[in-house]
């Protein structure tokens, strides 16, 4: 009988071709908990103004393994030892980093699941897959938690040079069509190397990894915190949280199974059943919900339901500064008359919030530049970037409000 | 008080960027019915072989939008009179040109409302826009439907050169990732001349033409005719008839109210009522479906719903020749064995289609190329293509099977 | 000591980054006779036409060794053997196939060495590069002159498909700009295989090799045979041929020792006088000369040269049959009034010529596809393309006059 | 009797069309002094290090006029009053921006016509063609030398953000293949704005100029100040210096005589005669006398001029303090006992030089931000990158020798 041949090549628009370079690649590619990353977009709302970034996690994940392939052949050329079993394991690890991502997740992590990280759900169902498997995936696992000896290969998959993020920058501005924030993968992956066990990228590098912290902050700026973009996410996070209220309450509020499941059960669930249900979770749940909702009696949930639908969104201030709490109650006053509104209903189409970068925080740890011999942070190596800057937790301050009382803000 | 900026730029990843030209088309960009386009992808089941092609019609429509804008000033720049109306009719009806699309047409076009094109559709809904907008779209109705005296604006509308085929040949190869598919848009566009009206090509421009024909051959055979795309499309067929059939027999069967709808009205409906649920209806409908029929009892209905969601096609086999009666009998035979399905079921998971690439015939009308002041057919004027070849139909017969008995194939 | 690292890596901006894969590679690049290529440039004239068509065949030769080293990865993989050693000297004997070149060959490779094609040159510049590094050349010369028993590594680098051709096509319409020459070498080198030893292609990359062909179809009649750029090439043969005459009749012409070693040698040379002195030969020889000659008191030569370095070329007429004797008489006739020349002179400055596309002929042998275990060629796997035309010789008369006498052609 | 037609298009690697706008534009490149540019490159010796990177300055020349013709495309849409004179003269004078540079003039500039930049030069032969045309250049002049009342036109001709900065990074960085140095023209031009009269940037592009500015600090130290560049520039200059010292010397030293006007005549010469002599000289004057200096009976000009041409170039060290001076003549003693020449000619082999980024100094204007109608300068707009270090002289000592001592430096 013939086996079936499992080294295929995917194309992909971004790299062209990406090969699947083991064969249990293949299998866990095939797995239905990676096949539902297919319906899980990257980046959730972005679409609305970006309309070419409706780019899933299916994909950003295999490219993600492509660059672990090539990072890991780039460094195996400059004399690392790195085994066939340690570059299987870690594009396994790298290609289920994100497995544990629900339906819009950039908006709805701490929503739907709460107090559970994705991480935290990637590492729940990988081990389910590892025991399917049967524990093939055991030093995957140890990679992904940072408990293997090799530390770099653990960096490889999770720092601040990481494939994921080579990936995700790349993908994102490929597709939302913002080509400044393109990140050369390529350039910056050829000086990869490794020191005293750490990934560190070689001292000509250093002009590439200026450009890489450019364009990242670019995309932040121009994409992640679009002002548009936060509000159709705060209006999702609200939608839901409506919705919890209302089934609270006792009210007939239709959608998926396991979204109810999520949305009914308010203190955070663990077990086995959670993960079935997670697992059955994807974008369409949300989208679904949100069509029916649209014609919901309660009018704060189809009033948002609907503008999310339809991209009615609601307007957005940003500034530093919090807002008044005065002004804040005003323009609720206005709203509840204006759209016919009880004062509490008034508060979920009025509100404010904060956010910050910190979700895609750039100072948990560093980026190494080796010069003659002896390892440097960016930050000293470069004279050029504020690090400071780059650093910093930057919050802002939302205020969203209906179009209807648009000339009353 | 200001009025509302509504020359807005948007990033394509293809284009870069598109403007938009006028008020309108900006107004027509934020009515429910073409914000729906955001939630139908352009290629269906397509995003199973190349994950790359997640892209919607909402960015084709915005796409071709822009290529007539480019067109339109090339031959305005030849000297050919547009009038400024007569251009915003042209970017309206082009926009608005597949707005009859439900989810999946390239599967379900007479699945869904049977009897009743795309193009209808289109039409239908644009006349009930055109009413909400004071029939400011009346001249681009005629355009779109050939009556206009001007033929070659309808012919950059709907022809074997005109914009929707420019843009959806280009976007199509550049989300597949098929960069072999790719037409230099640009290219052609800046070749394009009216002659006696009619839209054509000059004379240097030939190759182009040829290279364009060429590029759209190896997108059919590649992508759009792709055996594994064949096979979720047909399933796609089979699952929404199963789920008719038991509707008819009286079961339960959930989805939405709206492809409920359609499901339990077998006869071509018309008017309003259709219409209005036809609106409601996008790729989250089925896709929602099929994750709830994947755990319906009916063996047949949760067997296709399930394997279109995690990835588990059927087997295909393509030839010229039809399949013998005989051998298709037999296999069913051993599905209804090994599945333990019936004899009836079994014609559902084991099953033979025809396809041809009539769907899209490049028989009907003619490219025509400007040589010395006359006009002759690319056939004639190009020595090198087999434009017989280009022309014919091509039929090939399918067979599908379920994994499970391919050792019997 | 330490010794060099000769595992470098080149930009480039068609392929991004070259590897060098072997030292000797490194050695051979370094060999003034391979530098000398910097200062030859690939398309000659053409930059009158394609201002960006400045590459020299430094790069090209160092592209198509790219090409070889992506092709021997992909043919191993398949499981074909080629050892190491093979594998070297593929590398450089691709490298070395056009070290033969002299300055604008395209126009003048029968004109500076009469009777010695620049194959012959390459092998005899290899075979004393060969003495000077230990004969370790000596296999890679087996290769290129195809007497090695692997005949699919001499296909490699020189056939329909060897990677010479998929460099300069790509390369070519990179730096032109018709960018609809582009031939996709990553997706044809992947799609290669080794049958009976012979190179093929895979069957799913018949419509590859159909765009392949139909690329270079389009490169022929927009790039290479540009009638402005043929003008050009003519006038160059012309001017060395007046130069030659003058020589000859005695009168001074200055120009380097190079250069005028073989102007003033009429009969065929050969010997290492000769290959010493094409070796100095470069385009700066050329341009040199023109600018000098420019200013000199033979107006034929004078007229010629300075038409050339300032873009003043001859206007063209291009033509199925042969021109008129009478009617070009006429215009020898009109212009020695006009211009103030001589009858001999006129002819110099009016003339006619035959091109074809035989130096560039496709017909000398076959891209075979291989099908279910058996190779048929491309004219029969294809329906689509005419491949009498493809391969059939193309013969334009050609006919060159002054500016100064347009009115009366 | 029938026009010419001169709008043109222009085929472009960097941008792919490039129209010619207006024809007055088409003449002037079809004059000889704009010819001449064709044969000198943009990069001169960088060649060397980054083979693809033999753009000529003809190419940039075209490129820049046409980002001119959208940069004012765009700032008409958005309300500012251009005239169709004012287009056209602005179109003329980037055109002619450079039209004064010489062979080699990344280092040659103040060596071939001492005392005299290359805007001067430009400045002169504009107004010789100005002369030939008419007067029709003499708007174009006047924004060309600021002196026009409308300073953004000038600005777009001459400041940090002009069309020359704008083409010649993007054009540099595509042809080196340093695709990282690659800037957005497209998104930087459409966020231009002109505000008292002054060019400026919307306030959304910052995060644009940010990364522009990143990219040409990446561009100068990967390109332009590439040590092995650095090398082949300094030996250049050396040989052109014994060149001039043998000449003065009274030995025989051939080359053209353009070239051996100037090298003879060490004062600054003005005048017809110095120009008519500067519109002889490109890159082959200077390449073909380093062909023949190569065997010249002087060692230290054979050397280099053999070096330079077979790029056997000389080593480079690169250090912020300046090199001890009993090192350099220890090195000098030993390359004379070597190398078997004398002290003084050791001195033009083994030498010191100082760079800096002076050249390409980034501090003399400033990028302005329009900010809620406001104009802060990007120092101040942009909290993250360091202005002080952008702006700041870096100055580098650099060391040559040949190889041949390289044991012991």
């Amino acid at each position: 009988m013939k086996t079936q041949n499992k080294k295929k090549i995917v194309n992909d628009p971004v790299y062209g071709f990406i090969n699947i370079p083991h064969s249990i690649v293949f299998d866990l590619i095939e797995h239905s908990y990676f096949q539902r990353l297919r319906r899980i977009r990257q980046l959730g709302m972005t679409e609305l103004v970006y309309p070419g970034a409706v780019h899933s996690r299916f994909q950003h994940a295999l490219g993600a393994m492509h660059l672990m392939t090539l990072a890991i052949e780039v460094l195996k050329q400059k004399g690392n030892a790195i085994t066939d079993e340690e570059a299987e394991a870690a594009c396994i690890a790298i290609l289920l980093h994100d497995i544990g991502h629900g339906p819009f997740s950039h908006a709805l992590e701490s929503n739907i699941v709460s107090g559970v990280s994705h991480e935290q759900l990637s590492l729940l169902l990988m081990q389910q897959i590892n025991s399917e498997f049967n524990n093939k995936l055991q030093l995957a696992i140890e990679l992904f938690r940072g408990k293997y000896h090799k530390k770099f290969l653990h960096q490889l998959i999770s720092s601040q040079l990481d494939m994921d993020r080579l990936d995700y920058l790349r993908r994102d501005s490929f597709f939302t069509g913002v080509s400044e924030g393109v990140v050369s993968s390529d350039r910056i992956i050829k000086m990869l190397e490794v020191h005293n066990d750490e990934l560190v990228v070689e001292a000509k590098g250093i002009y590439s990894i200026e450009k890489f912290l450019i364009a990242r902050r670019l995309m932040y700026w121009q994409v992640y915190l679009h002002k548009t973009v936060l509000s159709a996410e705060l209006m999702l996070i609200q939608v839901l949280q409506r919705a919890r209220t209302l089934i609270a309450e006792g009210l007939i509020v239709n959608c998926s199974d396991a979204l109810y499941y999520f949305l009914s059960n308010s203190i955070a669930v663990k077990g086995n059943d959670m993960l079935l249900n997670f697992t059955r979770l994807d974008d369409t749940d949300i989208i679904h919900s949100l069509k029916l909702w649209s014609q919901h009696s309660d009018i704060v949930l189809s009033y948002l339901a609907g503008a999310i639908i339809n991209r009615r969104l609601l307007k957005v201030q940003l500034q530093k500064e919090s807002f008044d709490t005065e002004q804040l109650e005003r323009l609720r006053k206005i709203a509840s008359e204006k759209m016919n509104i009880s004062a509490s209903e008034a508060q979920q189409l009025v509100f404010t919030d904060v956010v910050s970068n910190n979700a895609y925080s750039y100072a948990d740890d560093q980026i190494h530049i080796l010069i003659h011999g002896k390892t440097i942070d960016i930050a000293q190596a470069s004279d050029m970037l504020n690090h400071q800057v780059l650093s910093k937790t930057v919050t802002k301050n939302i205020l969203c409000y209906p179009k209807e009382i648009s000339g009353f803000v």
